[in-house]
């Protein structure tokens, strides 16, 4: 069976605008190939009721799992749970069960239950909650979509709870060997190498050393592990002097 | 008149599986905020023929430009420039202009311009060579794609050597305020903001420090640098404590 595909949106302007570097697509893209679901594509856009709904309506109909990153919290540009809401038709107002948790967070740390955190018990009918165990704030999955924090630790912890309930396929196995040669001169080796294991991907990954030498990292992968084994071994054996 | 549009497309299964973290949409959506070009959408996708020639048709027909990074070296796996001519229906194949750059390239240094480097010289028909100063093998510009090195010295170098030559349009202002309370606890008095100045944009990022304090960073953004100097003044009042 091959394993279930998956797609990441990213919400949010200080992305597009250069303010922030994306990291939280770059760590669900590692825990997604050690759970066997294939990341097929990552997408950013902007704090905009139509683009999110347009973005989620085509992403998760054309994958088996959409993870959304940002937009869930108190401010007025957090807007991601009512455009999801309405990307799948369904009603959203503030929910008892995220209302509870949050009205328990607050009271334990004597805090005001302001109007302001009240948006973040906003919940779309239907959805089943993510846990918070930094800040309390739910995500939601709905559908094959998963709606989760922009802040880095509180992504995390909710992609370390969501995980464990999907269905998993098998983990993709990775193998790199580091040569000190320009790409173009391991490219007819390598191609030769791609079309006699054809069951695994093979890429090449050039860079420049901080001396100005050209080498290039040739990357094994695939969700068989014989197969990947096999195809690196020829890999080693055509470069010798790779690391 | 408004900013001109664009999008970036990465291409490359290395960031996809999270071997990589990507860094030149992070660098060119800096470069676009300064330039006056309004970066709508990043988005990610594997080296796949048919995946990459739909994306290039969607998204350069969205936006007034288009860039992309990653997919033009030798090896079998870079087949970006062959998509994007299939995108824009031009035909492709080794180029004049581009086999000098590439020939000279090798004779200087005594190597061989083998099969494999000739790929680099694969270039569509009607497409403008962008310069690559650091190893030679150039990108291209075919309608309003710009077609641009995975690698990212290579890729900076080449988004110095176009930007100039694309039309420009007023820079993006960003003032920042870092405030330590929760963004529930801004939340409120950015609203109000934001309703009284509905010529700039205001976001607010959440973090928490090392000592597990909460704290926000409070933005403005706009492409008239009164109006945002004059948001900003008022956020500055309201949140006397910000820095």
């Amino acid at each position: 069976m091959p394993n279930p595909t998956a797609a990441i949106l990213i919400i949010g302007d200080e992305i597009l605008t250069g303010r922030t570097r994306e990291g939280n697509a770059w760590f669900l893209a590692g825990e997604l190939a050690k759970a066997g679901i294939t990341l097929r594509q990552i997408r950013v856009i902007g704090d905009e009721h139509a683009t999110i709904t347009t973005a989620v309506r085509e992403l998760s109909g054309a994958h088996d799992h959409l993870f959304t990153s940002g937009g869930i919290g108190p401010t007025h540009d957090d807007i991601t749970a009512d455009a999801v809401a309405e990307a799948f038709g369904q009603p959203i107002g503030v929910r008892a069960d995220a209302h509870a948790i949050l009205a328990a967070h607050y009271a334990a740390r004597g805090a005001e239950f302001t109007e302001a955190r009240m948006r973040m018990a906003r919940i779309p009918e239907g959805a089943t909650l993510i846990e918070n165990p930094v800040s309390a704030a739910p995500g939601f999955s709905i559908g094959n979509c998963h709606v989760m924090a922009g802040v880095p630790d509180v992504f995390q912890a909710m992609v370390a709870g969501l995980l464990p309930r999907l269905g998993q396929g098998a983990p993709l196995v990775t193998h790199s060997l580091r040569v000190l040669r320009p790409e173009s001169a391991a490219a007819d080796a390598l191609r030769a190498l791609a079309g006699a294991h054809p069951e695994v991907s093979m890429g090449s990954y050039p860079f420049i050393t901080e001396t100005g030498q050209f080498g290039t990292n040739l990357v094994v992968r695939g969700t068989d592990p014989a197969a990947v084994g096999a195809a690196f071994a020829a890999l080693r054996a055509t470069f010798p002097e790779g690391k």
